[in-house]
């Protein structure tokens, strides 16, 4: 089951630099880790923002939360949730 | 090069059956030439909407503009549009 | 799978007054089905409007799409849907 | 009587961390009383966000004021309440 | 229990005149009746516009919206409901 | 001459504690004075927001401001103000 | 007492040339009048827009509301009235 | 060249106060030459709320940013221009 | 002295087929005189919207709502002005 | 291929005098060696406010998202990216 994720980080200015490289290093870990297992399953940068579209695949609401409150960044992010579903003019399945 | 869109349609209330079903076909062969071409990469419904996700792969904005202008329902749709970038945690290049 | 949806409602003004019973007969008669089937779980009256809030229970995106795109009212409404998960505080599961 | 309330949680980055679990804890108690009590009659996280949608069942609108404002979390968040009435086409009264 | 509502009038501009003549009378009808039953408490005009600023006096959320969408004009407004409740630093219970 | 003001209360979270206690006490025998002198006609919670709906009754605009301006809470709030008229169909002149 | 007002025109495409003709005439008359007379005391074109930012000089709310409600374009337009004060640091009175 | 600016001020709360006393004489005192030059025609405090609605006679769109800019509380201002020009109906110049 | 200018069309569904084609052809016109006299320096295509983004250079604030209230599009646009400076940075003057 | 990009730019208050001058000769040389390069082929400033009006001309998506991560004032920026086309009325190739 398909939802798009928009995700739009803002990170405090001040943020410690060993702090910040350490939790984007952690994020894109987690990130892959995801990819990799098949639940998140397009990640894009919109260009010129701090931001990403994504596309995550998963059985359930309950497991969209989970992997979401998860993130690493999460506490400084806003993110946007939209659920997709099969369109009738898809060639692909 | 990538670009987000989203198709937001707003069919007139009063539309005749048989003009409205055959753009309706229009369109749907019109989408999938260009899936079959590989320039309109995924396609999604957002779930309670008379709306889709997509996906483009195009050469560069003019070729973007063109395919979206010459929509069968494009008179009928707000479309926007947003550019995609490699990110750099995607696993997939 | 819970799904929290929002129905503002927008009949033309000059819509034909036998059409417009038919129309909410028949609304009436497909949301009680869906009711009784246990898929749309809560029906309120937001006050003061020609609206609703409802949640419904389904198994995927893919069935509530379904279910929202053949409202007879569908292309009367503005439809906002937003995925719930379980609270960790909830005291029912 | 029934409302609907979004609560949207913005809890400061730099919240000490024994200060946060203590108040979270107290949130939690003080939420379960309540849906034990059946004024909070329903709790359901927005996936992808620090939020709930809930139902309160109150006497009256004085109530509804009190049970929000004496929410140990109340001044990080953004409260939003929408009153709601029974449904023509509810089954359930 | 109080509650503030704003209606904002939008009247079709080929309304027939005498239609909207005894529409408006009957709405006026309408709205006098519940003022002198102690319902509509306040009702004022909002400078330079087709909109009303109005405080009910009503016994539950039911009753705000049986008198509302009973409005004669109903149809042609938008309608916006606030619950009020008392002010610790009112004067006046 | 009425108007209609809204105010929204943004207190810092780390504001120390006895100043707030004394700043409230101030705006509360602020508000309480203006009232008793019939220029703060009503004053309303909204439910479930730390925010006010109020009436006033001013000689002028030049009056209006004087009072908002003075306001303990003034520079903690975002104020809205709404000018009203007397209705044509009040009943109360 | 002064307020700004902005009137923004939106006129049917397909009003009948000669009955907009005499409305506009009208509607410049009625200005015109009202500008002499000190009441409408400053009226500007908001560069590319069929827009109006208008100073009005009137003795209450109720003066203002009558003038605006009077304006032979009223129904066609969207009015968004300011109150205004004087501003301490301007050298004329 | 006229142009209608509005500003609205947000100074930090805690803003040390001789600071903050001789930033809005040096304001003041900008402003007023300013108007005594004829280059600041109106200045009009927004009732209840901390800003202004001004209306600038300049050269060009240079002069109008370059004074702008240079106001003392620029940094702490949210700026909104308006380009203006004579109105058809305007009876003075 | 420069402005941005976007540019926003909306032609109704129904406007007659030949009608609309001399209307776009005098549009053409007027906008590539306009371009040829230097007034109208830029002229950009948005992306997937019947839509432009525009850059004028003109004497004053009265020429350039000439220019465009005389679009013969304008009544079916909605036109939005920027005005412009020198930047600092800029390479060119 | 172009992109007009707005960037509103928003120090913090307290940031360092000698930082900022760095950081904004920094950007200064940074925007006039993309300038010269024919990579950022406009750069104006919006009348008013701390923002820039800028067009781009680069290769693809990815050079234009890498040009503005890099900005020096780029965590201090709200950036919004525009794609543009050829228009069918331009003049100029």
């Amino acid at each position: 089951m398909l939802f798009a994720v928009r995700m739009d980080v803002d990170l405090p200015l001040d943020l410690d630099a060993q702090f910040r490289d350490e939790l984007l290093a952690t994020e894109k870990a987690y990130s892959q880790k995801l990819q990799r297992a098949g639940k998140w399953v397009h990640l894009w940068r919109v260009v010129g923002e701090y931001s990403n579209l994504s596309v995550f695949d998963v059985a359930d609401n309950g497991e969209l939360h989970e992997l979401l409150w998860n993130l690493p960044l999460f506490k400084y992010m806003k993110v946007t949730v939209t659920p997709l579903a099969q369109h009738p003019s898809a060639v692909a399945g």
